[in-house]
This record gives C-alpha cells, sequence and structure tokens, in this order.
C-alpha cells in the first residue's frame, strides 16, 4: 500500500513535495493543510482535498507522515512538537544554533506518541551534515570545508529589502574560487569568512533614492556583510524579474585527510551539489525521508531522529535484495 | 572501554588498518593473524601480539571486532563465513556480481552466532554505493554516472603483466574529461565503455621482446581493453620503480535528476574521492565500520549487513548529542 503524505503549509516547499510525491511510485498525497482559506488554494493534485490546519488532527488516520513545510524561526517550533504527538513527522528546521533544543522537544513528543519524528532534513543541515559526518569519521586526522553558492540566499536578500530605499533585492553567495581550488587539491588552510565567500548584491531602488547610501549600508551591515567582500549591482524591476527570479543554489563540502604511520598519504572527499532549485531539491530531500520514517514507525521505532540515524537504505522504496543487487 | 580490533592478514590493507588504528582513540590494536610465519612478521605497533591464522579462535575473547584483509577472489567468500560464526567482522568483499550470495553466507552465519558481519566496505563497492544509494532516493527521475580514476587499476595492472615478454606494468584508468564534463553540466548522455575512459599501461618488456607485439596483444585484450582507448608506454624497471610505485585512485559518482511538475529544474549531485593511497584510504573505511559493528552488535543486532543499512552515526566515536551540535 501507498505511503499516504500530507503536506502542512503550500508555499514553495509545499509545492515541491507535490511535485515530488508525483515521482515516487510508492507514495500518495492524502491531504494539504493550510492556514489560509482552503477554497482559496489550487493545488496542482487532482482529487486531493485541501484542509485548513486547525482541522489537522481530524485526519490522522488518513496520513502515514505529516511533512512540516514551515519556516524555522516561528513555524516549525511550535508546529512539529505538536504534530509529532499525532503524526510522524518530517521538517526541514535549519537553525543550525537551535537544533539541539528543537531535537529534545520533538524526541520528548513523538516518543510518548508513539510516532517518529525526523528533523532538518533538507541540505543543510541534511545532506551537508551526512557528507561531514563520513568525511570526519573516515578521516578522523583531517579538516572539514564547507561552501556554499553560487546561490540565492534569502536571509540576505530579506536584509537588503530592509535597507531604506530599496524595493527589491537579490544576494548571491559564492564561493571564492582561489580558497576552493586550494582546499581541493589537499590543502588545509585556515580561512576566515572573507576567504571563502563574496556576496553579490542585485538591487532595484527607489527612484531618487541615494545608491551610494545604500551601498554604503549594505556592505557595512554587521554579520551579514561586514566581513565579506560585497557588490553591489543596481538594476531595474524588469531586469530583476528577467533574471533573478529562480532560486538556484548549490555548495561543496569538502573533506581533506591524511593516512599512514606517518600522515603521508594525502585524501580528498568531495561533496557537492548544483541544484536549479533550492525549494524543490529541498522537498526531494524530505519525500526520501518522509518514506524513511513511515517505514521505522511500521518497524515499532519512535522519538525524533537526524539524517544521522536513518539507515541509508530506508531511504529508498527498493528492497535490502534489488538494493545489493543494484547499487553495491 | 576502548573497541579491540583484529586484523586477519597483513598485507597492504591490514597495513592500513594498523595505521588507521592509531588514528582512532577509541579503538586498539588487540592482535594481527596471518597465515606466514607469525615469527617472521614485524609489525608496526609495539606490544601487539602476532598468532597464525589458524589459532584465530583461541583469541575470540580478545577481539571485538575482526577485520578480514583478504582479496575477493578466493579468502574472502571462505574466510568472511567461517569467522563471522565467532566474531564480529568487517570486510571489503568487492566482487559486484557475486555480493547477493556473499550476503546470504555471511548473514547465516552471522545470525547463528549473534554476530555482525558488515561486507563490502570500503569506496566501490563502499562509499560509492551509499552515494549511488542517496541520489537515486532523492532524484528518482534521473540517472547515475560512475568514473573510475585517475589510478591504479590492480586487475587491469595484473592482465598486462601475463602477456608474454612483460616483465612489469601499471595500468592507469582515467576518466574522459569531456564525458565528465557533459554529465557534470547537467547533461545525461547514454555513454559506452570507451566514451567514458581511457587506459593507459606502464610497461616494462623483457631485453629483446617485441613491443610492437606486446602492444598488440594489449590493445585487443577482450573484457580487459578492447573495448577501450588504450595508450601503451614502455618504460625502463628504474623509471616504473621511481614514477609508479604509489597506489592513487580515487573517481566520481554523479547522479543527474529533474524535478518541478514539468521536469523543468536540473540538479547534479557529485561524490568525488582522491586518494594518494587506495589501500589506506579502504582501510581507514573499514576501520569506520568496525566501529559500527561492535556498536551494533552490543545493541544486540546479529546478521550481514552491507553500509546501505548502517545509520551513519553508527560511524564515528562521538554521541549523537555531539554529532548534532556539532555537525548539522
Amino acid at each position: 500500500m501507498a505511503i499516504r503524505v500530507g503536506i502542512m503549509g503550500y508555499g514553495n516547499l509545499g509545492r515541491g513535495i507535490e511535485a515530488a510525491i508525483r515521482q515516487n511510485g510508492d507514495m500518495t498525497l492524502a491531504a494539504v493543510f493550510t492556514r489560509r482559506a482552503p477554497e482559496s488554494l489550487t493545488i496542482r493534485t487532482e482529487g486531493v482535498p485541501v484542509y485548513h490546519a486547525d482541522d489537522a488532527l481530524l485526519h490522522k488516520d488518513e496520513i502515514d507522515v505529516l511533512i512540516l513545510c514551515g519556516g524555522s524561526a516561528t513555524d516549525l517550533p511550535v508546529q512539529t512538537p505538536l504534530y509529532a504527538a499525532h503524526f510522524n513527522v518530517v521538517d526541514s528546521f535549519d537553525t543550525h544554533a537551535a537544533i539541539p533544543a528543537h531535537f529534545a522537544k520533538v524526541d520528548e513528543a513523538a516518543r510518548a506518541s508513539g510516532h517518529v519524528g525526523i528533523i532538518s532534513v533538507g541540505w543543510d543541515p541534511g545532506m551537508f551534515s551526512l557528507n561531514r559526518l563520513y568525511g570526519s569519521a573516515i578521516l578522523p586526522d583531517g579538516a572539514d570545508y564547507t561552501f556554499w553558492g553560487k546561490g540565492v540566499s534569502q536571509g540576505h536578500s530579506d536584509a537588503v529589502r530592509r535597507v531604506e530605499g530599496v524595493l527589491d533585492a537579490r544576494q548571491y553567495t559564492v564561493p571564492v574560487e582561489s580558497a576552493l581550488s586550494a582546499v581541493r587539491s589537499g590543502e588545509t588552510p585556515v580561512l576566515t569568512a572573507r576567504e571563502k565567500h563574496t556576496r553579490v548584491c542585485f538591487v532595484v531602488a527607489e527612484e531618487g533614492a541615494d545608491k551610494a547610501r545604500i551601498e554604503r549600508e549594505i556592505k557595512t551591515m554587521p554579520n551579514y556583510f561586514a566581513d565579506y567582500d560585497t557588490t553591489v549591482y543596481f538594476i531595474t524591476a524588469e531586469e530583476m524579474k528577467r533574471d533573478h527570479s529562480g532560486m538556484p543554489h548549490g555548495g561543496v563540502v569538502i573533506r581533506s585527510g591524511k593516512t599512514g604511520f606517518d600522515g603521508e598519504h594525502r585524501h580528498v572527499i568531495e561533496y557537492s551539489l548544483k541544484l536549479d532549485s533550492n525549494p524543490e531539491f529541498t522537498s526531494s530531500v524530505l519525500v526520501a525521508y518522509a518514506r524513511a520514517a513511515a517505514r521505522m514507525h511500521k518497524e515499532g521505532q519512535a522519538g525524533a531522529k537526524t539524517v544521522l540515524d536513518v539507515p541509508p537504505a530506508y531511504l529508498s522504496a527498493k528492497s535490502g535484495e534489488e538494493l545489493r543487487a543494484s547499487l553495491l
């Protein structure tokens, strides 16, 4: 029987989940939940009901896994423990420093209800975390590097939009090619924020706005830009729409380490992502882990999990036998 | 208490295990077993006993995990089921087509004895298999590519050495750069063996040997070379020793796939390895999975496993809490 998936929240991520479910023959979309008026929502999958989020518990017997598509700032800290008390859940909670506290809350709720809650699923945290783990376990005498981009950072774009006189903005994070090359070649330099990434901003300014001031305010913004080399380009609203409406992203995790009795051999492990659509890729990872959540629950497991806890084979619709014959 | 590791077989892989154990503070080398005369062996770790392989069972209470460092052709098909009846074991069995049968035999022995046997550990099979799994689970609408090299292939080097008039040989497998670039850019071409890899042979010939004939015999050798573009260089024994005594290898696994309601977004996931020493890297992977085997056994698990079955966190000496705080 197909795994029945519910989507909580129908933004970019929710739509990505809907599209991804179509690519997985063993899964079916059971319902979409929204905080908007359900009748105002038109989804892409025929015959699937849209319910108000407040009514979610009425439908818990129709859903094997609920994928939570809210934001990490205010939605998920409340939603994931709340729904883990009634559903198997998967979320993409990505406030790195708050993950241990989030895990503890979800774990308590999920254990009490006998459900599985897989948190912080996506690519960072997520696939990048996995690769940091595999790399450091295999090459304990080594160093980790994570480079992000080239890609759009939502948080930095929002920060630029808050500058007075800015109508719209898009910020790209770009790895510094020379740093990346050095690390790829097996060197293990200590790199500052500035040496690893540059930031490029495309800004639509209000008519008559003081562009020099806007540029200065962006470049000196603490935390977001002050520690980086930042370039600001002013463009028109038409150019913004034409050239910058996609949500590409990506990045690289590199583990560089030594082996041998005298550390005489160097090894470089690199995991890289080039993504046309950040939300759709994240959704695809969430859907694979929804399969794992359903399977772990069926086996009687309960509590919070992360990608580090899930046996890789649980992500696949294929049996262990099929996987051993085809992938090993 | 430290995990007590035994090494069965003291060749390149066994020495790599010995070196890797020194990098892992939670593990200790308990014993080395050899089919040679034990007193003829000098190992690098002081105070560790060397025993004859025939006496292994006498020492089973001194060992938490036995890492089997024999070859896949004749050693491991016998050794892994044999020792799984008495020890937790890890092997690097790499005859891809024979893995299901090997798994079944190890599973039976390990279940009967209540031990864990993790088979086919290394990088291919091993880390590459894992990345094929993660990639295909996340991007089901896509294609897989594996490129090997640049690196020394032992099997192909041996095949060249069997040609009459050849004193020594080293064969490098080299990915075709244009094919690799096409796949990295998101294209999903169908590639023949010839289009993916070239083969480069360095050969020391007997004095007076017919080099034209040797070159022809290599290039037309079925399975090994006939389906590839092969280049043969004749060099001296001194050049062989000076320039080709290392065992570098590596390769790339790429998953290229589409998402979106109309498959409109492309994504490329790439996992790459650049290894100075193929056996030492393989050993490092084996040691990480030895930790997992000990832990799974402690939890009461039994039977054969592959890298696809092992929760990633089990490879690390750190606790779940530490991992969540530092890697996610």
